[in-house]
């Protein structure tokens, strides 16, 4: 089924083809280098929307308490995802996958993580089926592991859990905690050849209402708006995005040395920049595991995972993914702060420095106190 | 729901704690050193069946057409298996989730590959659930990989096929071939701890009909009483085992060397004799993977899969598992004619030497000609 676009009676806002332009771009803002590559998310909910029509968007409130929200995504390395453009039919399949397992018809859409890809997922099934898109999101950014949602601190299961693959291969996990969702998930993947759709999180809209974080496909869309009107009157795209984010500037810098390998699923690596202008004198690394995870200057970590480290190219403002950054890149790295849930002991423990691996301690990083990078000179 | 033991109407033999010791000796002598620890088998099966009472054994002909047939296992490498003793609730649950995915009711339970463990696992779920096992199975021996049953010769999908792990995770396949399933399987049992308890290839009454190799237990079951009566009277269990198996001696030897690896889920390895008594002045070697594969004499190939090579202890005519396998013992090594679905040109493509990676072309064995020895002598 489709919906009938301007149909005024339906609550929420139709989300069109030049809608896609902006969230995927403001998707990418918000996915701190990862969630995927904007113009492949891009054309997939465009292609769907030119042929099935625009996606009604919902706000959480809106939802009905007893509605069943399926959360989706693709999964994978962005590396091997650039190389496989999914097609439709793979998210429908594992939509249609869990629906009939639950016995139930799926209300809502929601959006897994912010991010290029992932922020546009979506509206290529809400496009399909006529179901409406949630504005929200399980992260407020992008993060590599599945159990690392807002969900997970709300105890919802990750399963049942449906991936589907590009050959026709689906696999249904149900699993003790969202620790080994990930775990079996992730060798699937590999194993599936490297990115998948998946539906899982499987939730009533009570819950969602919780659970979620709230405005972040609406936020996404602004930003690609600013970026884009501030092209146009040849403005400071990256000034215009800052305020808007409460972010601010980490550095600006030039690419000297990029350092990425795929390994056990992900994207991981570090790029090191040398400062320009006020900056220069510096050097900055920051290292990811497909998202931006720690920002440090001259060996220092200055902006840390849950919060959002996020790369803009200087000429041009639009957001740089680990896949695309490349040596001699000039970039503006900018902080924003992460969504007030992930602050907690528990969001910490579920998404902090520690978790991945760094003998390094959260420091909130909050845009209106003096930056950084004065706080270290 | 149980069976009461001893209802003369109910068609079928009832299979009691006894019969399992001689059915789990004489499965693991047709596993070829693999199907599992006949032990462990024996104790799970008898286990259930001193709980819930005897189960009823049938001939495929006795089954309804339609009735839904499911076979089950234990997948994963022996070596694992031999750690983690699974509990019956494990396969209880892959039983209960196939049936809810499939929405009908299992008539019968069918055994997947003959081995110590294998061939018991039915019962076990047969005592708990009441259901028929039916005599037969789906391959006649033991094979490594899951897509190597005689239901792939006849077109059955091994999906949907769920698979159990000791933790309480589950997952449900749907793919689009069984080397799929083998491949996606396969490395979800390895993260999933090393062994897992799996339903699949479900069929209807009249697939198994055509498909499944018959009277497998009953053999079984038969040879254990065999072996059991001979050491008793202190008779030549080997040759009464040889008799009854249209089986031919390769060697009596000595195990001078043994490598033996866990990789990529299996077992692997091969091992080294040299002959004794009649045999004495040749070298011998078996290759495996799970199971016996290749019997070499002085570097020449002369028993292959999928003819079935199996060792026996020389002093109480016990079956050797590739796991309990050691140096010095001093075994008997006999080939039987494999089950004739195997020697067809698909038969062969799914489980000759070549798809092993070994470079011989299979040439059936017959214990009636003259035995191998003589022809290579």
């Amino acid at each position: 089924m489709t919906l009938e676009p301007g149909n005024g009676a339906a609550p929420g806002r139709m989300i069109g083809v030049a809608d896609l332009d902006d969230i995927a771009i403001g998707g990418a803002i918000l996915g701190t280098g990862g969630g995927g590559d904007p113009y492949i998310g891009k054309l997939m909910a465009q292609q769907a929307i030119r042929k099935f029509g625009p996606v009604r968007m919902i706000e959480l409130d809106e939802l009905d308490d007893d509605a069943l929200v399926v959360p989706c995504a693709m999964m994978g390395a962005p590396t091997v995802m650039i190389e496989k453009i999914p097609q439709g039919g793979e998210i429908m399949t594992a939509f249609q996958k869990l629906e009939r397992f639950l016995g139930k018809k799926i209300g809502a859409i929601l959006c897994a993580e912010a991010g290029g890809l992932n922020s546009t997922i979506p509206f290529v099934i809400g496009a399909m089926t006529g179901i409406p898109v949630i504005d929200g999101d399980g992260m407020g950014r992008a993060f590599p592991e599945l159990q690392m949602v807002t969900f997970t601190l709300h105890g919802v299961s990750a399963t049942p859990m449906v991936m589907v693959d590009d050959k026709g291969n689906s696999i249904l996990l149900e699993c003790i905690d969202n620790r080994w969702t990930e775990r079996l998930a992730r060798t699937a993947t590999i194993e599936m050849g490297g990115s998948v759709l998946i539906t899982l999180y499987p939730m009533t809209g009570a819950i969602a209402k919780q659970a979620a974080v709230r405005g972040t496909l609406t936020l996404a869309r602004r930003l690609g708006e600013i970026l884009r009107e501030s092209r146009a009157a040849h403005a400071d795209a990256v000034a215009a995005i800052q305020s808007k984010l409460d972010a601010a500037t980490i550095f600006h810098g030039r690419v000297t040395d990029i350092a990425r390998r795929t390994e056990t699923g992900f994207a991981r690596g570090e790029a090191k920049f040398t400062g320009v202008e006020e900056y220069r004198g510096h050097d900055y690394r920051i290292a990811f595991q497909n998202e931006f995870l720690i920002a440090e200057r001259d060996g220092q970590p200055i902006v840390t995972t849950p919060d959002l480290i996020t790369l803009l190219d200087s000429d041009t403002g639009a957001p740089i993914t680990t896949e695309t950054l490349r040596y001699g890149l000039r970039v503006v790295a900018i902080a924003i702060p992460c969504a007030p849930q992930w602050r907690t002991p528990e969001g910490l423990a579920l998404v902090g420095p520690h978790y991945f691996g760094y003998k390094v301690d959260y420091r909130p990083f909050k845009a209106s106190e003096v930056p950084p990078r004065e706080q270290h000179a």
